[in-house]
């Protein structure tokens, strides 16, 4: 039964769309736009990523997770510059496939991070494909005048850091695709960390005080720590053996018999959403106070350096990694 | 030849988008967000309509006019508001079939659009797609403080307006697709207010100015109509008989044997991009001499009434439509 029968685009609006929309700006989704005020004194930061059905989510992950991952990757983005988000818009793209069901599942899992990270619907659309289920958002934050961090501030001297653990993301795929034999509390915690991945805007203060420069963990670290040597014009070296990791990470690893080779692609698995950072050496004190506050696990990574792109360092030794991130084409 | 190969991510922006690209509030696209100083005095309105290939445009309909229409059909609602547009966001998914020809064909109308509206890319992302190609675009604008135009402000009294001429978007489609008659410069006149619809800013100054509730005519005129209706909770009726009708589409209507049926048809058939309005009848003149010195064609086509809802007319009798608009799902 094709989804335009059970699911149209005004029902889906009314029903599902409407009760998440913000109470004055979203003019009640009845009007093809949102009117926001200015906000005198902040800069207004968007961001915009798309999804696909079996390109950035598998095709039996829940509905709910994948409304909640969508929100969440594009939020881990404005976190990485300091921003506080408040609003969204959304492009729904259903396939005959996404019926009511499915869609009362993705407006749920919408409603649930809505209300954990204080943003509410703006606007956007919903159309029907002949193709696999697919979205877009943009969202939408505020950050004092000037303050939003870019990747092009390290200076040579600073340090990097990460915040949380770092190849969840690539493990917990696997895990999704059954891919991996650990023990079921592991497998679960780590498609927990793929489907529902944590944006550390608990660390966007922080980032917005110390940071000299900052990305979020989606390509994968090596290759988003790159980026900022590119952008910075500098050297960044990036020591693998002391990645964070999560406890069923650390249970992965502990099994792998080329440690090297293992650090890589943790390292270059990207879907992290942790934070990568530089800052002065003088803040590390004050970085470290905060993150404990915040219960926000920090590390130390590495260095900037005079030289150009990034370093891999591996027993002390510089490494040539086989790849550093991954494209979505 | 997967479109991975010929044309990936980093490629597509670096080559193609980051000519597009705002310079200063984009960040040359390197940085996942784009910053925006604040306007004071000043309210943003955004809008995030999507396309999808086989449902919003042809297949064989070139990418440098589905561009140019995607950004379009955007700053069409903006101009319905009052709006004045300055940037936008773009999610583009791309299906094996768009290697670099197509995507360059697709930046060659952003770039013919953007110079044309005064327009620059703030941000967004590219993804592959197994299934269609799609696109998500939002676009942004400004407008006076309290200004923007809602639907809802409609007043018993109020005149009805429409900008342009009605149909044009319905013809032009099947006449992209080989099912009209009509000698060759008719068709072409026709495919090409479908490819490339005109979206009224000229007029948006005139609409902040004079309007009671305004919409853009995407989904149909009579339904677009119902909508102010609706949500302003007033009667709105509209004469099918002093419909505005471009050249093309009346040498069709013309050729008609059911005058009641073809102007249904018409009012019903959407993708129009004019701009339906109300306003107080004192301000018709005011908006005559706005619309005679701008070359904006505008028609008085119905009333507000204290009825509810829609109410077209024909020959002076109201009449029963069949369907006053259609949705994308």
């Amino acid at each position: 039964m094709p989804a335009l029968d059970v699911a149209g685009e005004f029902e889906t609006i009314e029903r599902l769309l409407r009760p998440l929309a913000h109470p004055e700006w979203a003019r009640g989704l009845m009007d093809d736009v949102a009117v926001l005020p200015s906000r005198p004194g902040h800069d207004l930061v968007l961001t915009k990523d798309a999804m696909v059905e079996g390109v950035h989510f598998l095709p039996d992950d829940p509905m709910n997770t994948v409304a909640r991952k969508l929100l969440r990757v594009n939020l881990s983005d404005l976190a990485a510059k300091g921003a506080e988000p408040f609003g969204y818009l959304l492009s729904c793209f259903w396939p005959e496939r996404c019926g009511w069901p499915e869609r009362e599942a993705f407006a749920a899992g919408l409603a649930e991070d809505q209300a954990r990270f204080g943003v509410a619907l703006l606007g956007g659309d919903t159309v029907r494909t002949p193709g696999p289920a697919s979205f877009s958002l943009t969202a939408l934050g505020w950050v004092s005048a000037g303050a939003a961090v870019s990747r092009a501030g390290a200076q040579v001297g600073d340090l990097v850091f990460v915040t949380g653990a770092i190849g969840d993301g690539f493990l917990g795929l696997r895990a999704a695709r059954g891919e991996l034999s650990l023990d079921e509390v592991r497998l679960a915690a780590l498609i927990d960390r793929y489907r529902t991945p944590t944006p550390r805007l608990d660390f966007a203060q922080a980032i917005r005080e110390f940071a000299t420069a900052s990305v979020d963990v989606s390509d994968g670290l090596a290759a988003d720590l790159g980026h900022i040597a590119h952008v910075s014009g500098v050297g960044v070296t990036l020591n693998l053996n002391v990645l964070p990791l999560s406890a069923a990470a650390q249970a992965w690893f502990d099994d792998r018999v080329d440690a090297q080779l293992s650090l890589e692609d943790l390292a270059s698995g990207g879907d992290d959403y942790e934070i990568a950072f530089t800052a002065r050496p003088r803040h590390e004190e004050a970085l470290r106070r905060e993150a404990e506050k915040r219960l926000v696990r920090l590390t130390r990574i590495g260095d900037v350096t005079s030289g150009a792109g990034l370093t891999a360092i591996h027993d002390g030794r510089p490494i040539e990694m086989r790849r550093r991130g991954w494209t979505h084409g």
